[in-house]
């Protein structure tokens, strides 16, 4: 297989490495496992958008954007409703990040879809393209943003910047730019004029702004690509220059690792997948829960005390040991862990509610928690010990910081993930032709046909 | 005089005593030479952004808008066409800054007008409004991002941000939330929006991308705005707090200086205009060098040396020692001089040209000048002093730092640069039809009255 690795120069900047790489990627050039990846992401996407699209900051954003007037060129997701390509890019990124129900990648410290997805579908609408352009555009944005998230490393995220935001403006100039032909030089003036306008605080995780920000990257780094192509300049070494993306955003500015394996290795097969609507930090240990809940041996009826061990860093993050509401579960240890010892069904939206806060069966399990941070546990590792009345103790790990490598597995539990969000929305027949239509991306004429499903909802 | 220093409670934070104080301020409270600054300072801007409109960056930004499809709300200044608000502002906003030939505040370290008059003109606009609410929303908007600047300090700007677009987000979404009478929460909320979307790398200094800067710093603010007023939320303390605008791009967060003076003294007071179409470093030596050369005693056939002294810190941006373009003599002392010492105008745009810059009688002139960088000099201090062979010596000094109070003098010198930018391109009875009702800017019943003046050029 013919690889893009001569691109790899040591003599030419990071920015213009990569606008080169991924103007002259194909999709002969990338792996199977991570074209399966990219379709994965694309219908968990799909999902999460279509649920987000409900949510009343959506709805502000549709309204805000019908008042200046909507476009018809691109579809607003479970909005019944069309706008400009930039007015989906932004109300689409927005409703996609609305649950944080989206994908994840470690070495991009964010959600790696949540960008690059509504900006590369608005343009594949808008322009009539088929699902290999498509996948061309996923993969070029994912994996552009996933080398620059290496090279900014934990410093950016940890200073207070918002890496899903800041870093996918990149994701999607990277993937509009793939998506339209342009090339190496164009790509990288366009990454320039990506950086210059990249931004999202911290500050405002908890509130709507989260969201908007995955909006705003999508928009921003489209924006970045259609004005490059009419000849808009910038700076082409924007991420690696003075006062420029990285050494103002606080990166480490490792090139060894954003380069590291560049046209071979593919971050789109490090992928990681929520299928608990919560905080991505409780996922391992309600695995862990489930697990020791379907033994035999386990008796709901004897549990005296459920030791939750793990990783330090999610103290003040995760642990919240008397949630009241349906977000504040989502960041409890105490109460996820509960729900799934009890047999809830973590992966729907209606369970995190505040009657659950203070359902009695629940609050009992979940004073039965007893939380033990490990300084030694890496962020996603966990393990769950139950100890029941009649001595029988019951114990489960896992590390969800490592992706699953069984793609077969990984489809089952994504289309039921997607089904669970997407039949109430648009019903079952709709629903079996999205997962159809994505499994076989590459057979497709045109992205419209299958966004066109998702458009419009029965209620 | 009633003030709105009230709102200077040091039990709440910067950003919303920056709201409360921005949503109830009004005309009464806003001494009279800040409204003639304020009047001036908007002269000023639809001057430049009128010629700024024909430049390439600024076709390329209207090309894009109308590929996507204009809306019909708000004037396109210059440009013979229309849009919606948010793409008013982002165009406008562009040309605004295109000839970098606009005002500037010091506390700010940046162009305060260039964000706040094109969201401001845009919601004008859009909604009918007149004259005194204009002049409202360009006062709460430089007002409060000339505070922010402080709170910010050098650091920020010196990290490599320019502060023209981080820090003017917050201007323009003042101003249109006060033109709009938001209330102080929904103000907060604005700016916790604005601030989430601060932008803009000093890295893209010399491309098309510091004049967008501006114009996404309007957007941005104009929508936030939007946003906010419907409902959207965000943390309404985004300035100050942890992970917030403030620690993140690197500001000192001094609140006394942000807070010196709020309701009774106006950083509008405090504008420096541009009078040479150059970096604003050559400004004061070229006024020097004007009143030398209007010296009866000034001969320029004796000229032997002419020894230019300033900051130390114009070493590396205005030291040009042989520019060969135009935009090289913008950043030449020894060009720029020569020039005012020649008697060319550095008021008009067409001096800085390639073929000045090899003009045989300005480089027997730019030759003989030395720069002095002087330790002890602030930024905009200068003293210029010719040595002739009759052994005459003529000195001046200048600091174009310190604002000129003398409003009158102001207004003449403004309006001489706004006729020389106009009159081309829109003719002689618009022109003067825009000076006065500027000057006359409380009487006028809709905004939109001195926009559509300037809406079409005769080319």
């Amino acid at each position: 297989m013919e690889t893009a690795a001569k691109n790899t120069d040591i003599t030419v900047g990071l920015t213009e490495q990569l606008a080169a790489w991924g103007s002259q990627l194909t999709l002969e050039q990338i792996p199977e496992a991570a074209i399966i990846n990219a379709k994965q992401c694309l219908l968990d996407w799909l999902g999460v958008t279509l649920a987000g699209a409900q949510d009343e900051l959506t709805r502000i954003l549709h309204e805000t954007a019908d008042a200046e007037g909507l476009g018809d060129t691109a579809t607003l997701i479970g909005r019944n409703a069309k706008g400009t390509a930039s007015q989906a890019a932004l109300i689409n990124g927005a409703a996609g990040h609305a649950l944080d129900y989206d994908d994840v990648v470690r070495i991009f410290r964010g959600h790696p879809t949540a960008p690059v997805a509504p900006a590369v579908i608005a343009i594949a609408e808008r322009d009539g393209l088929n699902g290999k352009d498509l996948l061309l555009g996923l993969a070029a944005g994912i994996e552009v943003e996933s080398r620059i998230g290496g090279y900014m490393g934990d410093p950016h995220y940890l200073k207070g910047w918002h890496a899903t935001a800041t870093i996918g403006h990149f994701g999607a100039a990277a993937g509009t730019a793939r998506l339209q032909g342009l090339d190496a030089e164009t790509t990288a003036f366009a990454f320039g004029i990506a950086g210059t306008q990249a931004a999202g605080l911290k500050a405002n995780f908890g509130t709507m702004c989260k969201p908007l920000h995955a909006g705003k990257a999508a928009m921003n780094g489209l924006m970045a690509t259609e004005w490059a192509k009419r000849g808009f300049n910038s700076r082409p070494d924007i991420v690696e220059r003075d006062n420029g993306f990285a050494k103002n955003f606080d990166g480490t500015c490792d090139i060894d690792i954003a380069l590291n394996g560049l046209g071979e290795e593919f971050h789109l097969n490090n992928l990681l997948f929520k299928y608990h609507a919560a905080c991505y930090g409780v996922h391992s240990p309600i695995e862990s829960a489930k697990r020791i809940a379907a033994n035999p041996a386990f008796d709901s009826k004897k549990v005296e005390k459920i030791e939750v061990h793990h990783a330090s860093r999610l103290k003040g993050m995760c642990d919240q040991a008397e949630p009241s509401t349906g977000l504040e579960i989502k960041f409890s240890l105490y109460m996820t862990v509960a729900m799934a010892i009890a047999g809830e069904d973590t992966g729907s939206l209606e369970v995190y509610s505040a009657e659950n806060a203070v359902r009695e069966d629940l609050v009992k399990l979940r004073n039965a928690v007893v939380l033990v941070a490990e300084d030694d546990f890496t962020p996603n590792q966990s393990e769950v010990i139950v100890h029941q009345n009649d001595g029988t103790v019951l114990r489960e790990t896992d590390d969800l910081a490592i992706p699953n490598r069984d793609l077969d597995n990984q489809w089952d539990k994504l289309e039921r993930k997607f089904r669970a969000l997407a039949v109430p929305l648009i019903g079952e027949s709709k629903t079996k032709a999205v997962i159809s239509a994505v499994k076989d991306l590459e057979s497709q004429d045109e992205v419209s046909d299958i966004i066109n499903l998702l458009a419009n909802t029965n209620g």
